[in-house]
C-alpha cells in the first residue's frame, strides 16, 4: 500500500517531530510572553543580554532561542540572534501588524484541553468535554475576540474594499462579530453605512470599543445574544457572516441562513469569510486542517467545501455565490 | 533586525501553525492508538470503513485521516487513503520497524505536563515541578522503556556492530539500560559478551525480559540502582552510556565518568549515544531541538555538542574521543 516519495528514505524523524509538536506551539508562546521577538526588534540579540532583560535564566533564554531559530523565527549568527521577515512582521510589539496575541487564544488551557484527547472526539465526531467552545457567552469568546482581532484585521480592510459599496447608504448586519473588525472596516469605508453588530453581550463591549477608537460609534449599534434566537432586525443591504458557519452542521445552519435571509433586502448581499477546502479536503492545507480544529472543539462544526456551502445557501433559498481568496480564507458573496 | 529570506512574503501561517503544533502531535497520536495505519495497509482504506473497524464516528476519522495526509502520514485519492513510504515502516504494526509506541511516551500526560508552561521552564532554566523526570524510579522510565524501546533499537544494532571485537571475551556495563537494546545487541552479536545492565529495578525487569526474548539471559546481569551511588563493578572492556549526559549539568556528568573510568579496564573504552547538535547550536535540527526537551524535563540537562562532552571526558580523566552519526544520534567512543 506504501507510496514511496521519490529521493526520501523511511526515517523516523518526521514522526517523532510531529509527536513533539506540542513543544514548538508552548515554545513559540513563551518567546512571545518573554518578549523576545520585541527585545530582538529593539537591539539586544544576545542570549545573555535577553535573558537580563527577560528576567529569565540565561540557559534557558539560550535554549528558546536557539529553538525559535531551529523554526524558522529567528535567525543566529555568532552567538547574535536576529528576526527573520516573519517575525519582524508579525511577533514585534512595534509592528502594526502584530498578532502574537494570537497564543493566548490559541494556547489557552481551555482550547488545549480539547485536543489532549483526540482518539475520543474521532470516535464521538466532536467535542468530547459538554458543548466545548460552544458554551452561550463562554469566556473564552471575549479572550478569542481580544487576542484573535490581529488575525481578522488582515481580512476584515480587504473584506470592506470589495464589499462596500461608494457613496450608498448601505444598512450592514454583522453577525457574530467578535472584535467587530469586518463591520468597523466598512464603517470606516462608507459615511453613509450603519453597522449592527451581533454577538454575545460580554463580546460586544469589545466590539463597541473598537468602534468607539474607530471613530464610527455614532453608526455602530448592538444585538446582544444568540443569532439563532434573537431578532435581527431587518432591511439590510449586507449581512456579514465571518467565521460562523464552521461551528455548525448543514441543518444548523440553513435554520440559521433562512433566518439572515428573512433580514436582507431583495437586493442584499450575504457575505461569508471560511476556510473553504478543496473538493479533495487535503489542500490547501491551512484550510483543510481547520477541520480537525472544529472537529476538537465542537459539537458538529467542519471546514466545509465551495460546493457544500452552496448547499447551505441554496437550501435556505439563497441564489448564487461568487467566493475569491481572502489570504488563506475565502470569501464568498452571495445574493438573496 | 530583520532578515528577508528571499521569494517568501511575510505570512503569519508559519506562526499560526506552530501555534496549533499540539494538535499535530494529539492527531498523529490519535491516529496510532486508532490502529489506522495498520488497518491501511491490511486494504482498509476509506473513512467509512476505517470508522466501522476502528468503532469511530465516520465524520471523525474522515477528519483525523484528511489531517494525516495534509501532515504527509498519508496519502488521499478519490477518497481512498494509503500509506506513505515512513508510515508503512514505522507506523504499521505488522512492520517490524514499528515504533508507534513511542507516542505514549513523548505524549504521556506526565511528559506534556512539562511542557506547557514554557515561559516558566525559560525563567528557571529547568523542569519547573519536581524533578521532572528525574525522580528516583519515577514510573514514567518503565512506560519510556517500554515505548521508546524501537527508537533505540534502530540505533542499538548498528552501535554493536561498531564496539563489538568479533571473538574476543567482553566484559560489558550498560548504563540506564532502559529496554536493555545497546547491552543485548552485543550479547546477541557476540556469544563471549557478558552483560551487565544497571538501572531502576523496575526498569531492569523490563530489559530482562528482552534479554530473555533475545536468548541470551544467561549472559545477562543486573545491578539495581542510581548510576550515581551503586557499586558499579570493575574491569569492563566496554562501558556503555546511551542517552544519558544529556539530563545532567557538567559537574554531575564529570563526576559520574570518574566513576565509570574507574570501572573500566585501562585497555576499555566509553561507548556514548547522544542528540549532540554542532557547535552552532541551530543544527541539525532534531540534535539541536533536543535542548529544549531537556530543558522542559529536567533540572539541568541540556544536548551537548562535541566540546562540551570532551570537556567531560578530559575533565574525567579520559583521552581522545571518535564520533561517528547513529541516524540522527551522534556515537562516541572514548579511550580509558
Amino acid at each position: 500500500m506504501a507510496t514511496q516519495t521519490a529521493g526520501h528514505e523511511p526515517n523516523p524523524l518526521l514522526i517523532y517531530n510531529a509527536l513533539n509538536g506540542f513543544q514548538r506551539s508552548t515554545a513559540l508562546k513563551a518567546a512571545i510572553e518573554l518578549e523576545v521577538f520585541t527585545l530582538i526588534g529593539a537591539g539586544v540579540t544576545s542570549a545573555a543580554d535577553l535573558a537580563r532583560r527577560a528576567e529569565t535564566s540565561e540557559k534557558g533564554m539560550r535554549i528558546l532561542c536557539d529553538f525559535m531559530a531551529i523554526e524558522g523565527f529567528l535567525t543566529k549568527q555568532n552567538g547574535i540572534y536576529a528576526l527573520t521577515a516573519d517575525s519582524a512582521v508579525f511577533l514585534d510589539q512595534k509592528s502594526p501588524a502584530y498578532l502574537g496575541s494570537i497564543a493566548e487564544f490559541l494556547l489557552h488551557p481551555t482550547h488545549i484541553a480539547n485536543y489532549l484527547d483526540m482518539t475520543a472526539a474521532v470516535r464521538k465526531g466532536g467535542v468530547v468535554h459538554g458543548q466545548g467552545n460552544m458554551d452561550p457567552e463562554a469566556p473564552v469568546w471575549v479572550e478569542f475576540a481580544k487576542s484573535m482581532a490581529p488575525l481578522s484585521a488582515m481580512g476584515a480592510a480587504a473584506m470592506a474594499q470589495i464589499v462596500n459599496v461608494a457613496g450608498q447608504p448601505l444598512k450592514v448586519l454583522d453577525i457574530a462579530a467578535g472584535p467587530g473588525l469586518y463591520g468597523i472596516e466598512i464603517a470606516k469605508l462608507n459615511p453613509k453605512a450603519e453597522i449592527y453588530a451581533l454577538d454575545w453581550r460580554n463580546v460586544l463591549e469589545l466590539s463597541a470599543e473598537h468602534a468607539r477608537q474607530a471613530g464610527v460609534e455614532k453608526r455602530y449599534h448592538t444585538i446582544p445574544g444568540s443569532a439563532f434566537d434573537v431578532d435581527l432586525g431587518s432591511g439590510y443591504d449586507l449581512i456579514l457572516l465571518p467565521n460562523f458557519l464552521h461551528h455548525f452542521d448543514h441543518a444548523t445552519n440553513v435554520k440559521l441562513l433562512k433566518r439572515v435571509r428573512a433580514a436582507l433586502q431583495p437586493s442584499g448581499r450575504l457575505v461569508t469569510v471560511e476556510f473553504v477546502p478543496n473538493d479533495d479536503r487535503i489542500s490547501p492545507p491551512a484550510a483543510a486542517a481547520f477541520s480537525l480544529m472544529m472537529l476538537g472543539s465542537t459539537e458538529s462544526g467542519d471546514a466545509y467545501t465551495l460546493k457544500e456551502l452552496d448547499r447551505m445557501f441554496r437550501d435556505a433559498g439563497f441564489g448564487s455565490s461568487d467566493a475569491q481568496p481572502l489570504g488563506p480564507q475565502t470569501l464568498i458573496i452571495t445574493k438573496y
